[in-house]
């Protein structure tokens, strides 16, 4: 889409925090240009937004400042991804159907999809996400616990699965430290700016993730790790992978809510037992004892068992081995089914019989024979052997 | 029941192993007198038994054998308990629907009730044992998981659960020594003769054991551990308790086998998690990923929380308050319900309508006036205010 649309997509990323339902419909109904116009025309449909809008809007102006963000993102060597770019990752548009149970708290409600990433890395976004599994838990974590959680880190990326977590202390640096010992791919989703990752402590890190896999953030260049947002970036850990898997946390701690999340968008919910005299565990037998569904594992092996399998939210991917049929767009594939099933026919009556004109029917029959799903004869265009359309399959 | 029947148990446990269905059956057909004379005169159902009681048969006489093991018992001031003895558990009677899904082995289908138990302690068997769960685990437990049963040994005993478990070392001895420490009571299932407590090591701990609590076998004095016993006797310990809590057991575990028939028992199929980088709890980790009715527990208020509930096999205590009326028995029921709605009768019509002879609804009466359920009048008995019979209620 337009640069409009994506320097709106950052204006309004920085008037109303991520995740707001509201704006996310908002957009969806009148795009991120038209949603962008309504609320700095004061046409909120919430008092509360309204009134945050408002707020930010006497801190400068959106439009400027989303300039500013994109140009500053360029001199760092990051990009700004928007759902119309081949690196979104899809899974995270699930989040529009997230409810939580009971939920009441802002953070709770307001799951609604990003509307932009942020990102520094060399790999597309969503092929990074495709094979994805989340690793989080306690900062305050053990010696156990840090031990578990790096051998599940360097096991996933050994097996070409990317490590996603949130770049913090304890749990989360040592998946990533784990990914990237095995020379795998890793993804932090952070809760700033991807100039300023957070915790400073981390940095080290954070430039070898940056170099060997993906910082990614919804909040532009510059913005501050401020609490809430934490819990707001866990919905992307949640949704962004096949499963989450939890090593340590102590009793309601913020990666037993990234559980949770993942759960109610249907994930693989995982967690890793541990001592019951050790305070990091309380959370994880804590969530094992909640939920039913949420799965027991004490290792790769088992976490390779439930990702492996197809979660209930997840776009089944393709289980056949694909045929080139599956690569057709709309008009190839009308053409390819207008073919005669026996004997040849001309251009002209195939752009009728598809519905297209004879320049499209031309350019898709010239893709169709390089497919080697059409041949091409003396007396016209007929099926190669073994083409028959898919509607006579 | 006669000595004839307690002599023939004895009898039929030493020339067949305890468990065998076909024994238990026939005990049930034929009395245990029957049974026995039917064996020894080679009218075994199988073959296998047959030969086993013809193998056993030439070692001794089966009812000398017996009579001596009673001698022997009554010398170490021990004691037999069998079905018709007020103090059996009934609770072990469950055993004869238990079925444990895909059973070949012998010590897998082989799981009938016990024909008797030898036990010495002073309390009676069957009091023991009402209120009581099995802490059961690998003997060679690391010091986390003697920990841990220590912990919940001590802990249920504290609040009057009887402690139920194998008397081996490691997790058993622990979870003994807790409820000992506790001033709590204890009970030791063996799977040799209560003369000869097995293993050795723990002569101290069986000492105190006998004094405090229970020490119960279905094996004669003398009955040597022999490796296969240990398997038999884990149905009684699962039987017998409301509860197993697994403590550590490595995989396939003789502890995991007694889960295993808690869990086909119906009684509540408890395992407390532990690092998953400890082999001693793999076993524990596997039950809790196999087995959706299997429930993790940290502590004492986890395992009472379940116990505390009513299992699909136990009898439901009552839950509304006790009111006067369900301590009556059927005689006192009869006559109580038989009082005229309105006004007062007499006790010849009373016992008339009631069906029962004049002397006992006199005694009735007086019973029932005594909990104030009926008045005497100068008419006669008529209801006290408030005391419609049950059924006009």
């Amino acid at each position: 889409m337009s640069d409009d649309d994506r320097l709106a997509r950052v204006a309004l990323t920085w008037l109303t925090e991520p995740g707001t339902r509201s704006v996310h419909r908002l957009v969806e109904q009148l795009g991120a240009g038209g949603a962008l116009e309504l609320l700095l025309d004061g046409g909120a449909p919430e008092e509360r937004l309204r009134a945050a809008v408002a707020a930010r809007g006497r801190d400068g102006d959106a439009r400027a400042v989303a300039a500013d963000a994109l140009a500053r993102a360029a001199r760092l060597g990051a990009r700004l991804v928007t759902p119309t770019d081949g690196e979104w990752p899809a899974t995270v548009e699930h989040l529009r159907r997230l409810a939580l149970p009971g939920a009441t708290r802002r953070v709770d409600v307001e799951t609604a999809p990003p509307l932009c990433f942020w990102v520094r890395g060399g790999w597309p976004l969503g092929d990074a996400l495709d094979r994805a599994v989340s690793v989080v838990g306690a900062r305050a974590a053990t010696p156990y616990g840090v031990h578990v959680a790096t051998e599940l880190g360097y096991g996933l990326a050994d097996r070409d699965w990317t490590v996603v977590s949130g770049g913090a202390f304890g749990i989360d640096a040592a998946a990533h430290r784990g990914a990237l010992n095995a020379g795998g791919l890793t993804v932090a989703v952070l809760a700033c700016g991807i100039d300023r990752p957070y915790p400073m402590g981390n940095a080290a890190l954070f430039d070898r993730i940056g170099e060997a896999g993906l910082l990614v953030s919804e909040w532009p260049p510059g913005a501050e790790p401020l609490r809430p947002r934490f819990l707001v970036r866990n919905r992307v850990i949640a949704a962004a992978t096949r499963g989450t898997v939890l090593v340590e946390a102590s009793a309601r701690s913020g990666a037993t809510q990234t559980l949770n999340r993942a759960l109610a968008a249907g994930r693989h919910a995982m967690v890793v037992p541990g001592p019951v005299t050790s305070a990091m565990s309380v959370g994880a037998h804590e969530l094992l004892r909640e939920h039913p569904s949420a799965r027991l594992v004490t290792g790769v092996a088992h976490v390779l068992e439930e990702v492996g399998r197809i979660g209930a939210d997840l776009a089944p991917p393709a289980r056949a081995p694909q045929r080139p049929r599956d690569l057709l767009d709309d008009e190839a594939t009308q053409v390819l089914e207008s073919m005669p099933r026996r004997g040849a026919t001309g251009v002209d009556r195939l752009a009728a019989r598809a519905g297209v004109d004879v320049r499209t029917a031309l350019r898709k029959l010239s893709l169709l024979e390089e497919l080697g799903l059409v041949r091409r004869r003396a007396d016209g265009y007929a099926l190669a052997t073994g083409a028959a359309p898919a509607s006579g399959t």
